[in-house]
């Protein structure tokens, strides 16, 4: 079985088929990374470009390692912002690299849509490492493999994740994998951002933590991005932190087994309390892993198809 | 045949024989470049360190990508402008380089001659991958061989370059490479921006960009520099604009096969129109594949020389 | 023989013999490093991450290029100054690149200890790339090595370190290891930069930097940290230099075939004059070629134990 898509922009447009075969993919992956040897030469000669025009050290070093380990070549190009808005378009950009025989490219952009709107402009395969406000599939499809680690079976699971909704790519990306897995998707945060608009595709939405946590299989804490604290959205970290953040006593409402993910950087005690990033539930630094995994699996699907 | 040159610095100091064997080694490198296994073992445990005194993604990402299609080990050293005036020397950077056994050091620095005073301190060699507005030889060398994929003959081809010139170092790279080569070179500015001193070697020099245009089998845009609007030197980007930008209604004075070339990245809407810029007469993408050609040639026939 | 440590933190911990061990192994390293094709399968498949929270372009490109001149897959991290304050805690970062499998990380962090705390959070080898006014101990052993290679024999030999050696981790490591060696070490500079806790294990402490001098077989000249000429510490740099600075007429003091060296980048003119710098008994630039070579004997130590 083989990708229908060529690029990976969304996890709205994978199917529960193709996620399959990326999680499948990703897990052989992972018995390369336990070796001591970790390299395979399946991309050899073949070029991944990560273009980032937001900082993400953890994701650009993901993608990194993952090409790296598969032996293709790598090029790192970071776009300060304010560059970005004198520089030359994303089209000039993105031919640029086609020209440059690109491979692959793996963008970071504030804009939602930048990922969709690049795939027009080359001839290799572009990977979404984060739009704006719209998806991080990578990110959902390393959430993906952790849970199916540690749950086997999406089916009828509860997943419970909670913050600010309304700006989070990465609630977006996994929400829609979660549901075309057939688990439960429950999102909770403050009322203003938490969109209405989930509960035509299924989604439970609550604005009590508590009530959200009640029988949850898995917990997904989102991060709080200081830029939202400004009182527009919310009143600040501490009252966030008070209302919404995850500690042993709000945990305890979950199933006994629940596992507590995130995907990082973590704002402790804002969020998250240490004894729960700490703690036995938490699953936090597996989806690191996992992470590296999930995008040697695309990088393979994608470009290395027909050698293994 | 070989390069007489140990460092490639200008295109001036280059003979048509050399010109010409760097673009032959190109054109055979455009053939691995056209694979889907892109890598060659040629310069495998060679050291290439690219050494930006000032940015440039298109460049350096250009280079980079040469070395290590050719297996060579690439390292990138980003001297930001600031800290270069509170830090060592040149002499010194270029000695540490040296002593850390560098084989090639890719430099572009602000200050012209940058690259002739940093070859005196290694034992390596040294490419001017853009020295302040001295020169900038492989984008000469890229240009000429896009000139050549497309017109077969330099003898008697009548070239237009039209922009900046004074402070141009792709102008003046272009010019020497063109006139060695045999072709006929219009340079086409505000006068406050096109120097006398190009006549004395045989270029035609032209305010009016539309009497430049007549008859040309080439047009050359130059990107104008923002620094340069200030004006000093020019009343502005839209008056610019206005008086020397390329649309296709100029574009007609040329010859009808004429290609249009713009070493990147364009100010759309300055120099150059968007339906030239995108149109069939533009070869700017075509530039962008020859430059990672023409680096690589550089490489090899500086570093590879005896093995291939 | 191998290493005892699992980490290179600081030379304190490291015996005489496993000194020895890593400059013996350097020494056949330079071996390689003088040969055309410079590259080793020794490390193949495995991952150094330099993680730089400090700026320095000179140790981090001779690890990147240590590692990568062993096969080893090298990731670059720098991490800024302002954002570190905001950014994730150190334990979750190293955390991170431990999930990420990273065998060696290579930590550069402006805090004393920083390295010893990341060590507790990686499964993998840390190496201190200088941390705070702690040690920078792969500089220690570069400078040991370049001792040996020119006095042969360590025992009895007069080095004199002359700087700030309050703030200096450059003089601390190699303060313990010329100890261990069994060198007679004299320690020089201001009053106020001069801690007399290293009496008590060995040290001449001198602040007339003649007396200093005399009979060295070795002069140490430390870099002036600009950040330090602010009237608390030091007077100013031109006052710094007339009392501490290295010319010719004051290395007549030394033995007459004294070497001299200095960990770069230098302040010339300040701490040392450019007649020194450049004059026939430095032996700067031998230390930085040292230094590749004993990063890769370090690399090679720690993680490519049993091949070779």
């Amino acid at each position: 079985m083989q990708l229908s898509q060529k690029h990976i922009l969304s996890l709205r447009d994978l199917s529960a088929d193709e996620i399959s075969l990326v999680l499948d993919t990703a897990e052989n992956f992972k018995e390369l990374l336990a070796r001591r040897v970790k390299k395979a030469p399946t991309l050899r000669g073949r070029s991944v470009i990560t273009l980032f025009y937001e900082n993400s050290t953890r994701t650009r070093t993901s993608f990194e390692l993952a090409g790296k380990t598969l032996s293709a070549e790598t090029i790192n190009i970071a776009v300060a912002q304010s560059s970005a808005a004198k520089g030359e378009s994303l089209k000039d950009t993105l031919q640029t690299l086609d020209a440059l025989t690109a491979d692959c490219v793996v963008i970071r952009h504030p804009n939602s849509g930048a990922p969709l709107l690049a795939s027009q402009y080359v001839k290799g395969h572009i990977i979404n490492a984060g739009d704006g406000t719209h998806e991080h599939p990578s990110q959902g499809l390393l959430d993906l493999l952790t849970v199916r680690e540690h749950k086997k079976d999406f089916d009828g699971l509860n997943v419970t994740i909670v913050g600010d909704i309304l700006h989070s790519r990465v609630a977006r990306s996994g929400f829609w994998g979660l549901r075309k897995m057939g688990a439960n998707v429950t999102l909770c945060g403050p009322q203003t951002l938490l969109p209405r608009e989930f509960e035509a595709f299924g989604a439970r939405l609550e604005t009590n933590v508590e009530t959200a946590l009640e029988d949850a299989d898995v917990v997904m804490m989102l991060r709080l991005q200081n830029e939202r604290m400004d009182g527009v959205f919310l009143p600040g970290a501490r009252e966030y932190s008070i209302q919404y953040g995850l500690n042993a006593r709000r945990l305890k409402l979950a199933k006994p087994d629940a596992i507590v993910m995130h995907p990082g950087p973590m704002n402790r005690g804002v969020e998250i309390s240490d004894e729960i990033a700490d703690g036995a539930q938490s699953v936090i630094l597996n989806q690191v892993t996992n992470g590296l995994a999930t995008r040697m699996a695309l990088l393979y699907l994608l470009l290395g198809g027909e050698e293994g």
